[in-house]
């Protein structure tokens, strides 16, 4: 089942004056990211609870550039998180769900994460996201 | 300064709709409560780190109202949880922000709720929260 919820995702154009606006709201960013397979270049603010993150595209043909272009900039996704994100993604499916992803893909800090489509979610682009496995001994 | 983010608001047309949505995403919600302060009823379904919350509008005339007429259905705001909302709103009037409430209002839960715009945020209703004191003995 989907966990906590882990962040909220929100569309920028100009990720410096992002930061500079989330920082005077009080917020702390951590280092930015480039997320390849989204074409992305994202920056997360932890909090106590669930984490801002900062989403820029690297490029116009990106899934973040087409939704700047078309809604402009403001809160883009949710993301929760799950302990099996291929587990999920089948449950979701089956539950009558539709997935932007067929398989996982990697995206930031080595996380998986897939997408379910605003479509059969009321307009909301929810993320799943699994954490990586810390390392064995 | 403000701290955790408390939750994740969604604007619903129809309220029972979206609830058996997030049911089959796997979330569970409290009972709804009506805010007259913000014409909507809204549910909260918690997580173990921020909650999201479904709003819907008890009539046309109505901030969510208006946002689902222009909009549609979707991400709608994100809560920050505050200690002091009234320094806090004061904080970020002296940073520039653009405060919808010029008092704190009554939320639900005896929540203390403030706004700041969407034009001084990046497109992003955020929303400032003050949880109920405890009753002391």
């Amino acid at each position: 089942m989907i966990g906590p919820v882990h962040h909220v995702g929100i569309a920028v154009r100009d990720l410096d004056a992002a930061l500079a606006r989330f920082r005077s709201l009080g917020l702390e960013p951590d280092a930015p990211e480039d997320v390849p397979s989204a074409g992305a270049r994202v920056c997360f603010l932890p909090t106590p609870s669930a984490a801002v993150e900062l989403v820029t595209p690297l490029g116009p043909d990106s899934s973040v550039g087409r939704f700047l272009e078309s809604k402009g900039e403001g809160l883009h996704h949710v993301a929760f998180e799950t302990q099996d994100i291929v587990k999920e993604m089948d449950r979701l499916r089956k539950e009558g769900f539709e997935l932007v992803d067929r398989v996982p893909r990697l995206s930031a800090r080595g996380r998986q994460v897939a997408f379910v489509h605003p479509r059969s979610t009321g307009g909301v682009l929810v993320e799943l996201v699994q954490e990586p496995r810390p390392q064995g001994r």
